[in-house]
């Protein structure tokens, strides 16, 4: 056992600390007041830190294999969390942004060659986005089986008709293409009934029709949440993505590798918190003295403290099994972590928030949004409840 | 001991539940359609709503006294948690809606004969809004003696410079007057230094400069909660509330009603949550079964109906105290729901948020943004912390 | 509404309070240390108490109607907590202990006259006590349709086969009477099966074998809580309380009070443990200033006395209830008190725990012994879970 | 990075895997049997598995260097885990049993020829038994400089005047020796003042008075916590260990091992709580189907499983850490895990005591006893809330 990072991991860790440093914090209130009248677009600045970061050569860093930089997930793991310390700039500025991240490894794994010309290469290079259609507003969708989409042959063509929501990314107007999942063969055995479909966002019959909130906040700099309406939409039957039926492996494959990429950027999330609430605990005077002297502000400090090195812990180790015996082999651990980063560090967040006072709820610290996106995140790919169900079956399946 | 409520309540109660279930339930879609184009204006049904309200006779319903409705605490107290059911309709339709409430309060038993006619009567009659202006960015305001807004005599009149920021209601164009609190003689012992005085909100000098966010939300239809900065304006000295350097005693007398009537309302939301989860887990399906079987959403829905009768207890006893030995002889009880019910409150908003889903973060349904609101008053009139410690002193001051 | 307390219970509150102030509390310590070599029966100074008790006009506070003090629950409720400051004593002194109040009002309900005459007597006058037989080892008790043990009529007689545990009080050579619970009637209907039972603790067959403990203490001065097994127990059929297949009701009824009055004696214990804690807290220095100045002790102390208040206000409502609608009446609110008092107690007992510092987990003060008390709560008369599950059901049915 | 066993641990690992499938589980049953009847000695048949464990090559494994097995901490750590599964059995049948360990430790390190020669061997032969003296009631030990017990030269001799309580396997008859800590120089520098020294506990004036209990335990099996009193002791000069004023130091570099060891264990005591928990779930029906689907008990089982996990890494992150950057630059881990080790496990534990009903408080299980060890260690060596502080302030310093 050693604990120590290795030395591809150690440069890259140094050369994204300098660009978060020199480009990405300096960025942080422009980017904002950008994105104040940006619409549904990012801030234009982000542009210019996109070619920043990969004339440093930090691009694409998410992905293995030949097509990105070829890092295991334990490599990339200490740099997702780096990233996550600023979260709505330092993903999208290295390419390295969900739900395009697990897009392109969708792409990548699954993709037919054409799929992979047409669609994985743009977003490789960054100039196109895109979106994961999977949530429906009208089934559990944390249940993926009760995904109700209707994606029906007809001649050469795919018919999609249904409704999605949570659509994040996709009210940004360029992203270009959508992942729909829905069913094919509702007839064939459950795990066997749903297919993906790539769909051009500007297909007649797509309609984006708003965008969903999250606790208020549209999070419009990177894309919304859109509902999007699907009418008689027609697609290429080339346009399926693997084989009819293989959408709910294809969806399982998938949410291995997003999930432990939110866990990453949620610790870099919570150290940026405890960061703030150190500064502001240290800034801040009351009753006569410093709030870094009050008794429960030094317990949520220590607490904080604690429970980021545990879950980063599991994060990483996580991250190893990932590497050495596979996302199915890791399937525990990957619930595990899905289950507890989030609550762990909306709890974080919430005494950054409550140690900042009336400016913590507000716009004028991060510490609010952040949070809302940790909270979201005890919901997104199914609320905790389903994973801990599922979890427990395991364990106790061992003395069954 | 008794726990029956009272005819004059009981009547009351009943006729405010009627006005619910005819005119404000019924409203509540129509109120967020508008509220979406209104600007920082109340959405226009709010003005038929109030009449309604009027000729039903549930008016002014919290005011104490000829003013008012003349009920005691007691008897207010399960109107007020009505009202809090649908806090963004009933309160304001009734005439019930803080920060009014607390500043008719203030002007009613501190007001001149002057100042009465010229700005209760019409907050009386539901003509104007008005902005009570206490919290700055630049001191923990918990500790009202840190308040650094100057209000200096000159002549015949007082020159207030100071920034504020959260002050509630202010974005509204109708709120036509501000209670400024600031100090007046710095000189003076620590709590005989402030003053309050009032500031017509179109006074030369007075900038409303933005509204401030809670957790994403404006709150536009309520008025917002508004960044205000004062640039020597100048009211006349008639202005002036009470006497010079009484203003943290006015504080402290109007706090605690405040207080009170918003852990009343809170008190509605969380009856309103337990409602909406009820019906959602009997709605939806999961894995087979409805989730109201799922054992650990009973076990929320129990402890959700158990803080909430236990919290409603000791916001009914505090206000008998205050009823019985006054708002002083009641202190400590005050600090407690005000510590205890916002929390409570925000833990069963929680469970209602996850209980529906990735909708429950969304502007679909209401519980997003009743947990901004709970979340929000574990900070407002200072953090829980503080009240804490000041709790903890009386109880220990026992033994010493 | 009205949270004073009326005339009678003020009077024999402030009976009561002098009694544990000039009897009580002075006998602890010695209680405590005759307790160590007297066995399974009360240290001996219990007697003089109780004479003095009786003397005073403090007996048989609990008993509602004819053969007791006459008091309603709520007037009871003030005075069962007090008794719960000094649980090993207070109770047991003044004929208020369990389990002999629940059988006592077992028996005067339910019990036919030479029933009443043979056990009730003794037992109203302290002669004797007694125990209640209903949890079995085997199976899960809280669902009271699985006990397994059985009665069966053989001419004038009944045969009793059964193992049962945590018979509290049954190791005390004085318990000379126990109230059996088992079914006569295995092909009825569910709740129609059960019958209860009186059975002379020297009755040929009954074999006490061990006092269980309770995380590690043996509650020996109260007669422990013991294994008692039912080997071709035969008693007359006289014995049989009610009526065939009355037993589950009976249970039912005698659940109610039992309960309640547990959780006000738990209050009494968490305003102990509040006491001692701030006791403590001055006492104590450390890193240069009283304990009582640390922020994180201030917190626990706060949270306590705010814990206690709405505990307090619950019970009292449901003693309220229980007095003016019945038992069945208060049924959810007896459950919610059931659930909520001992976990919350067990919280304020752990935190003074922790501000005693090793001396809290041991015999020099009261915290370990009473943290243990309110945790075993949790359990006795089923888990919290079945009764939360219990109580979810029936706010769930109002939307259905 | 690398989360891989290395093949030495993996090796021992197995071995002692073995030993505790083939002795030390098989021996539980009669050692709880032997332990109700041997006193304060631990139970006779522990000899045997003694021989056993260090024929198997199972012996002094905590001990680094050449006097041990000559693990690190890494190594150590899984080990020490797999004892914790059978606590009152395992450490001591290896010869790894706190407070021995700790003392071992320390001679090794800090004795003399003389000393390591007189006390270290027979206890590395598991000859003797020792106590480690540090604690006094009057004070709170957990600020080491409070230490009151005065160690006064005079002549070749030293003279000891003290009380001293929670003095762990001090009851037991063949703990022959004590490392006493108290004040030599009084005068000195706050951290210079204290000095260690050897006690045989058979020297006039030590007086052993009485076994101190833990939530009503005696821990009787492993020599109980025992209150002495030390009144004009007098030892050779000799016994001093290292120098006078290096009391501190010594008792710095103790504790650093002796918590990792204690949470390696506790981690293994959370193992087999789980299995305790899945087996009775599966075990046990209520309301017509096995606790095991009841969704509340899944909750806590999964959680249960991520806890461990979690702890477990950080657990062995310090231990790597101590290994390679030494124990004081591990010194914020070593808080970590010792703060956040006990009360996790003692949450599982819980949990585990609620499942298992009335019988989980009680003897028939080892759940509740287990519980009491994982609560007393949130106070062994100063109660978590002295460690967050001092976390909390190394957190803050990285900003001042």
């Amino acid at each position: 056992m050693d604990f120590a990072l290795d030395s591809v991991t150690e440069a890259l860790r140094e050369r994204l600390l300098r660009f978060m440093d020199e480009c990405v914090y300096p960025a942080e209130a422009a980017f904002e007041e950008q994105a104040a009248t940006s619409g549904w677009s990012p801030p234009p600045l982000l542009d210019d830190l996109k070619d920043e970061a990969r004339k440093r050569g930090l691009w694409n860093l998410f992905l293995p294999g030949e097509h990105g930089a070829g890092l295991t997930n334990l490599q990339y793991a200490p740099l997702a969390e780096i990233m996550g310390r600023s979260p709505s700039i330092a993903p999208a500025a290295t390419n390295c942004a969900a739900p395009d991240t697990g897009n392109m490894e969708l792409l990548a794994a699954f993709g037919s060659e054409w799929q992979r010309k047409e669609w994985l290469q743009p977003l490789l290079d960054g100039e196109i986005r895109s979106a994961f259609a999977m949530t429906e507003p009208d089934v559990a969708s944390s249940d993926a089986t009760n995904i109700a989409t209707s994606i029906v042959r007809d001649g050469d063509e795919y018919v999609i008709n249904g409704r999605k929501w949570f659509i994040s990314g996709a009210m940004n107007p360029n992203c270009k293409i959508l992942i729909v999942m829905g069913k094919t063969n509702p007839d064939a055995p459950k795990h066997r009934q749903q297919s993906m479909i790539l769909v051009p966002r500007d297909t007649p019959g797509v309609q984006v029709k708003r965008g969903m909130h999250v606790f208020g906040y549209t999070d419009a700099d990177h894309g919304g949440h859109a509902e999007v309406v699907f009418e008689d939409v027609r697609v290429p039957a080339e346009n399926l993505i693997g084989e009819e039926g293989g959408g709910f492996a294809i969806a399982q494959a998938r949410l291995g590798p997003g999930r432990i990429h939110h866990c990453m950027r949620l610790i870099g999330m919570a150290e940026r918190a405890l960061e703030l609430m150190c500064r502001r605990a240290l800034a801040r005077t009351t009753f006569g003295k410093p709030v870094a002297q009050q008794g429960v502000v030094q317990d949520w400090i220590a607490e904080s403290r604690i429970r980021i090195e545990q879950s980063r812990l599991l994060v990483l180790k996580t991250a190893w099994l990932m590497d050495t015996v596979g996302n199915q082999g890791a399937h525990a651990e990957i619930q595990a972590i899905k289950i507890s980063t989030p609550i762990t560090v909306e709890w974080i967040l919430d005494k950054a928030v409550q140690l900042h006072g009336a400016g913590g709820v507000s716009q004028d610290f991060p510490v609010a949004r952040l949070w809302a996106a940790a909270r979201s995140l005890r919901l997104a790919d199914g609320p905790d409840e389903v994973h801990k169900r599922s979890l427990a079956y395991r364990e106790i399946k061992r003395y069954a």
